[in-house]
């Protein structure tokens, strides 16, 4: 499965690479990427035979792993037969990605607005609700992420947004539950939840209510922690939207198509938004796509009147084929029930395990494949392992826990001062249990910050 | 090559898209989308064995045509390597695409942040512009399109924008040179040119230079009505960023990679910006793909201070194998010499002579594969055949010229009161000729409607 080294390949990829490509969040001469020669499934190796198991899923992404030969087949014989075709015509895989989505999405998401990835999706999203209702605001939650482009990092909520902040213009941010460090002096999570939405709702009266056209909020957010929202939360926000005509935007870019052991997260509250944005999962990022999966009530709106946005590749058929196949793939291979097992038979108690081993574990939180440990200095204070938003030596307790997970073959993901477990919600149970171990030795070297 | 007419499958193509797919930039219940089975070449074919030329290349940016296949057989061996791979990583695909666009663009362009498509190719360069400078504002041209996201469709100068118009907020317009519509009175294009470089130059001095980022010009605007600038124009354009500190951004999503008869429009010109944003013919949008030219001033920035964006398919594999192989069938086959040749040597002499021979075509202008039929009510007072952003009845000589082109066999580009001849760069010279003669034909029905 592992080719044989070729260092010389590697360094030439390399030596390109330092060359010609500008990194996303990066500081180009304060990087040095790792030169990939291959993927299969849970693992990548390098071009010096090094072997990862991929903790992280790419981004939290590849949902049904690297390479799935079914979905690569599909990608090849629809590049056969028709690899792109522009928005404005119906072309089968557009159609048939469309259809299995909308079969898929909750209540009456019905119609699907395909974009390139999740940012443009929330861009098009929240159009979308200023248009249906006339209103100019949006609400957003701090501790989220909504992707790279203008308006949606302007209504992220983590420091990614600062650079590019345009001063919160139509953008009111809030604090959602969060119970291990809430904002809201609660106790127990039933008095965080109540509190949270109080505060939601009195945000709103001082904001004025007709001035509001959308909350949104990541169904369980992502790289921002993985907070789980208390039962009844999301329940509460959407009678709230209902009252006062606020529009609910759900963004699954990265909870949705599994990760949480439902197709989508908002299925595990029973909840239906009025927009859905969706990308990674889709299928598996194999071809870029994302979309936004739209309600009858906001699709009336542009029935007869023209929805004015749109882009080249909206619905590209390989794209769309790419995600045909990995909705099947999912579907037969019973993906989103092995992350739910997994996900509470395995991963929940082995964690819940080391936090008791580990005096750098302060708290253990996550559902399905879609987990995060928060690291702390100390579990009483839950001061955390570094400082939010720490970089350089700052930030070295969680760079060192890092460079002992890869030294045992496991590739992390690493935001602030947390590790996400996140692998492809089809790993194995083997591979999982052997990630977690090595998880459990890496987690040492991160006790010798703690107290 | 086309095959046995399916009205059945068509049907059922059809009625998912109709349940399912919501559309681009429209009205949902009042577009009727052909449903298409397959396309070559220059080519395509819907289900009940109508076949059309192309004379739209897609969005113009099927610059190599439908289904080449060196390029499909390119995407088939990536997808059975790596799919998809994290943009953190060095990966061939990647390397290799960065070097042969770097190769290829003007000057110190040497650096490629690699997006999904053009509009966040705008938002990014938008960004870096903002963040190398320190200043807010961003002027752009009326009569421009830049993409369907927030930030890009606000500095978009057509109608496109109105609807999502944040209120001008941090964007500045001004007006282009365009003799043919002239806002400065001018009788010669010397006149134009050097009156359009007084009026940008003035609203700098009014706007105030220390506040303005960027200038950002389509190199030659594209659905806006490919407006060949001015000899001498963005030269000055050049020297007048040059002079107060302003990055010079030109956006060639539609104009680069072939379209204009030089790899980038900028060439024509001998103009170096210092951010070029490219998406489209960069591989013919066989797999989404865009990016970010990025000069070696402006990447210093980002040297040693992270640049706050990026994307989760930034240089996306796939994506990247794809452009790899377009840029090389492309050199291979002469595809820019070739459009550049028939553009002089058959498109603009035999515009020209149907502009001799039919009343409503009031100009021809353009370069390369790029060229716009200007349709009037009567040329000596240029008044357009439909008014400025017309729908309905009032669009209906358009439509009533687009349906006589269809008839024929032949699927025009029509934008306002415009067609375009955009087909793909390497159409053949027969292909070619046989849609002008349809073109011609056309515009007698559209003659109906000029005096």
């Amino acid at each position: 499965m592992t080719p044989q080294p070729n260092p010389q390949a590697g360094a030439a990829v390399k030596a390109a690479d330092r060359a010609h490509v500008f990194h996303s969040w990066s500081a180009q001469e304060l990087i040095d990427p790792l030169a990939v020669a291959g993927a299969e499934g849970s693992h990548f190796w390098d071009y010096d035979g090094n072997r990862y198991l991929d903790f992280s899923s790419g981004l939290v992404y590849t949902n049904i792993g690297y390479q799935h030969p079914k979905v690569v087949e599909a990608i090849q014989r629809q590049a056969a037969r028709m690899t792109t075709f522009a928005p404005a015509f119906a072309v089968e895989a557009r159609s048939e990605a469309a259809r299995l989505i909308a079969e898929r999405t909750p209540g009456d998401l019905d119609r699907i607005f395909f974009t390139n990835g999740g940012a443009d999706a929330v861009e098009h999203a929240l159009r979308m609700a200023r248009l249906h209702t006339g209103r100019p605001k949006v609400l957003s939650a701090y501790r989220s992420y909504h992707g790279g482009t203008q308006q949606a990092v302007n209504v992220t909520g983590d420091p990614r947004r600062w650079a590019s902040d345009s001063g919160n213009a139509g953008v009111v941010r809030f604090w959602a539950p969060f119970p291990y460090r809430s904002r809201f002096y609660a106790e127990t999570e039933e008095q965080e939840c109540a509190r949270a939405l109080e505060h939601l709702e009195t945000t709103i009266a001082f904001e004025g209510p007709g001035t509001i056209a959308a909350i949104v909020l990541e169904t369980v957010p992502g790289t921002a922690g993985i907070m789980v929202p208390p039962r009844g939360y999301l329940a509460g926000v959407r009678e709230i939207c209902d009252r006062h005509g606020i529009v609910l935007v759900l963004d699954e870019v990265m909870s949705g198509f599994g990760r949480t052991g439902e197709w989508f997260a908002a299925d595990l509250f029973g909840v239906v938004p009025d927009l859905m944005t969706f990308a990674k999962g889709v299928n598996s990022g194999y071809v870029p796509l994302g979309g936004v999966a739209v309600s009858g009530r906001i699709a009336e709106t542009f029935a007869r009147r023209p929805y004015p946005g749109g882009l080249t590749y909206s619905g590209h058929p390989l794209a769309c084929a790419a995600a045909v196949a990995t909705i099947n793939v999912m579907a037969e291979e019973g993906v989103v029930d092995h992350a739910a097992d997994l996900g509470a038979r395995v991963v929940g108690p082995r964690l819940r395990d080391l936090a008791g081993r580990h005096p750098s574990v302060g708290e253990v939180r996550g559902v399905g494949m879609f987990w995060a440990l928060e690291l702390v200095r100390n579990r009483e204070t839950r001061e955390p392992l570094v400082p939010y938003n720490a970089t350089g030596e700052a930030a070295a307790p969680m760079a060192a826990f890092t460079a002992a997970a890869k030294e045992r073959g496991l590739w992390p993901f690493v935001h602030m001062n947390r590790t996400h477990v996140v692998p492809p919600c089809n790993i194995t149970e083997a591979d999982l249990k052997e990630g977690l171990a090595a998880l459990d030795a890496a987690l040492t070297v991160a006790d010798r910050y703690a107290e």
